[in-house]
């Protein structure tokens, strides 16, 4: 059994979804990030970084496991899915997996940021975010144009950057002129997995203005 | 032999101080951001994302990995070296890998672009990334406390973060009052592979004026 610590952000996503995907038993934890939970000594002893997702595994130890990235990659390993064995293919999913983590998750996150959150409207820092998230949609384009995924099968490199690019609206960012991206973006969608794990660990219940606000009070 | 496409930046310095520590034998093709050249065509088909840095591995059939957490990840696997073998030691490296991949290098990354590069100056933008470096600085620190090395024994996780993490002067972050993030600075800084690994593709011997405006241009 594993224990996710989550909150519905596309990086909480990236874990439910993959666990939806690998249909490994899990217990969702809610993480109040408004509430500051995310920053309890108690939940620092399992996530340093004061973030979530995280995950701990009851079956080997109760090890913890924090960084959305190193979650996918830990059950990837741990259940021999949605990560080829071979070392080129390992690698090519592993390449389009740090895409996201270093790319497509901090450039919307701050596109997000900027757009959304924070106090003065700084329109050179949307724009930069904006920009930059649009290009890196247009490399993912370009690689699912023939390509059905980004990295061979199905993979936790579809996921991750799934999570991500499927919030493009509020970011602010089309996918207009995108039509493999679309076609991806789509397709994934369709997955029962994937339409369960968005919806961990609750659908955002919240309007549009009192999420904005909550999300203000964690900005640094 | 491996092929190693770089610039003098943090993200170079990830694998050609990896490739020093562990002697792999490489062959440096230096990359000039400031010409564009990582936008060609022929760069293009080996990183779809124009970015350094590359690697080619001649040795398995002109295998061509990009994004720098990959490439680590990479040339670890092929050697068995710099990162564990069982489930728990691989995954501590990996999680302190991704929290660099999206954490510290893109904190620090935009804490350089709007301190240093960005044509206006907006103080609200510089602020915020210099604060959240400083605050990710802090999580390593207290990483450090009880731990030599982030995951274990010395790992592809110390060099990515280490190499981020010694520009923090660059960044307009201070270290003050962080000694054990210091005094793991100050000891991989001592290693020779590193010491030989960020004068790769040679050290950086223009003016600081003329560096800026190179990376000026480079800003989406």
């Amino acid at each position: 059994m594993i224990d996710l610590y989550t909150s519905p952000t596309p990086n909480g996503w990236k874990a439910s979804v993959t666990l939806e995907e690998l249909q490994v038993p899990y217990t969702v934890i809610p993480v109040s990030l408004s509430d500051g939970e995310q920053k309890s000594p108690q939940y620092l002893a399992l996530n340093p970084n004061g973030r979530i997702p995280t995950i701990v595994d009851r079956d080997n130890g109760d090890f913890a496991v924090f960084e959305s990235g190193a979650i996918l990659l830990y059950l990837a390993e741990k259940t021999g899915r949605l990560l080829p064995a071979d070392a080129k293919g390992r690698s090519q999913v592993t390449q389009w997996l740090m895409f996201q983590m270093g790319g497509v998750g901090p450039m919307m996150g701050q596109a997000n940021v900027f757009y959304r959150y924070f106090p003065e409207k700084i329109q050179a820092a949307i724009d930069r975010y904006q920009k930059e998230s649009r290009r890196l949609f247009e490399v993912l384009n370009t690689r699912l144009e023939h390509n059905e995924y980004l990295a061979g099968d199905y993979s936790i490199a579809d996921i991750a950057n799934w999570c991500w690019v499927r919030t493009y609206a509020w970011s602010g960012v089309a996918v207009d002129d995108l039509p493999h991206l679309q076609r991806w973006i789509d397709a994934i969608a369709a997955r029962p997995a994937a339409i369960k794990g968005i919806e961990i660990p609750g659908k955002i219940d919240v309007d549009t203005e009192t999420f904005v606000k909550g999300a203000r009070k964690m900005l640094v």
